[in-house]
């Protein structure tokens, strides 16, 4: 049987909270409405019933943002102007419900892929992984480009679809009928449960 | 000034002729409607008028498909079925309208990002590129991704988008409004020339 | 002119302190008669006036060394016996004379080489560092893999030999007479602050 | 068991012959007196009957050499000074009695580590690589750091000592007594063949 781990990109406050930092995004207000924190929350307590690698894998910039020095433009300048995902910062924290415990693996993650320039590809190979259940933040940003590149390393993302949310309808949908599918598996989060 | 480079992906054969081992796809046919061969010699014509680097970069495989054989699923499961982009046959060849000339970069290409496992960053990085040109297939996959990863890298990608085309007008179309607007610059053609 | 940088590996307790972890190979003995954290220490305080990116390198496994798992052999082996470098434990903290301060990065190493599955060369990249100067620990082992990775990179080392130490003299003597001059500059600490 | 592979690095005409552009280093000669060749060709043939994945790696730079441009110091810059390795030439081609038979794959090598910037890491992973025998030029330069980094990424390196050359009896003895040990196994040719 393959190998599984789960991934969880960017469960932050500056996401998820009305008062955060990327608050005027909408995002927080999209996952609040579809429940993507508590469908998260049960795959989360599935996996760690089941003794899967769990990586919680929070996006941050040290101060100054020099990580992201070289981009002055984008999303990343986007962060950057609000002051955003700055490490140590209340916004740059997981949120409470998703909270990692001790011994679960947390990966900052300093790109929109969480591979690039990363331990991540390093870590998986080691634990052996061939499936990665993906979930998190943005579905058609971070979370699609951390599934297309886990499929041109080798390993297989489960795209979790209802833990995850766009800044749209339209890229929510786009994303899970015309990409996810060609990539790897795409399931709810019970589905997910379900074949663990 | 910015240095700018050009990167042609996967102009070949098995995509771009109506006998080539991906021709179902019909790939070929949409780009001969929309002129993407004629438009992107354009833009090569001019890249190598102002000498600036040009890296062609074809997909191609090994004999058996190694370079894939933990990804038995997907696009690259289809590409190995169909026998296609196979190293050394006329399938994974360079159209002769967009034939490399002696001195331009050949870069081969294995993933669906040009960046992934490959010398693509260490070679932008010596040449001090800051700007990338991004032209070929399919718009909404190895284009896309590359500019993706472009852009991860601090790499500013300018999708010239009458130089690419999709499977389908929606995903050309959400690649375009959607996704390259918020990585770089959205172009045509004739407006990458201008700036060169 | 070449814009510089400053590295330091692993001047952590499990190598400097006579109760660490790796103690038994006796790194601290060595480095104690050879005054390396005093030298280092001006260096430090040197790219500190100069305001010189200042990159602190200690090595960490989370729990159950996963990081390794793939590698029951060699050197990681011998630390996860040892139980050395262990993340939030006293032996896998830096020394308190050359303890970050506040802004300075500190980058989690979990390789040999320090630019090894890391986000080192993103960073150095964005603040388009030439030349890296290189102290720590073992001179031979994780300074010097990463001296050569540097050169690969297209980064020049400068290793500041009194500022590292080897397990024996022989070691030592021969990276900084036959490897080093091979790679990039070999300086005293003397000699790299006054090049500041 | 543990899947084996074996990479060949640099048995090319600029090395190995008399009138190769890097013929003034001398490793000719001392391959020539330790049969170097001739022991890897034996080596090279077990591995065709017993059906293990064969990587030649030869080092190459297109012209005007744009792969090294930001590292015009040491090594390469050496190389490009004597305008050795240069794509396409004699110099740069395998020595007849290794040449590449087909369907055995052949990477083309820019760094002095084969897996800088390179695919090696993500074919091995493919093909499951969990020890690499390596051979070739120059013991303690580009065969070294491809060990070190092979270690670094969870695969053992077995280093097949009599098929490979420094430029100097003690740095061939050196890498030999004080390096490959830490990291891997230390073989001669004939040890290698008895275990595959």
């Amino acid at each position: 049987m393959a190998k599984t781990a789960l991934i969880m990109i960017e469960f932050q406050n500056d996401f998820l909270s009305e008062k955060g930092a990327m608050a005027g995004a909408g995002i927080w207000k999209r996952a609040k409405d579809s429940n993507v924190v508590a469908n998260t929350k049960k795959v989360l307590e599935a996996a760690r019933n089941k003794k899967i690698p769990i990586i919680h894998s929070p996006i941050s910039f040290r101060e100054g943002y020099p990580e992201v020095a070289s981009t002055p433009f984008g999303l990343f300048k986007g962060a950057a102007d609000a002051n955003a995902f700055k490490k140590g910062t209340w916004g740059a924290e997981i949120v409470d419900e998703l909270k990692p415990k001790e011994g679960e693996m947390v990966l900052d993650k300093r790109r929109l892929c969480a591979f690039c320039d990363s331990e991540l590809a390093g870590l998986l190979k080691n634990l052996d992984v061939k499936e990665l259940i993906i979930t998190g933040f943005i579905t058609n940003w971070c979370v699609e480009v951390t599934g297309r590149s886990a499929y041109d390393r080798g390993i297989k993302p489960i795209f979790a679809v209802d833990c995850m949310e766009a800044l749209s309808e339209e890229e929510q949908k786009f994303a899970i009928e015309k990409i996810f599918p060609v990539l790897g598996d795409v399931k709810t989060s019970d589905e997910v449960i379900k074949a663990l």
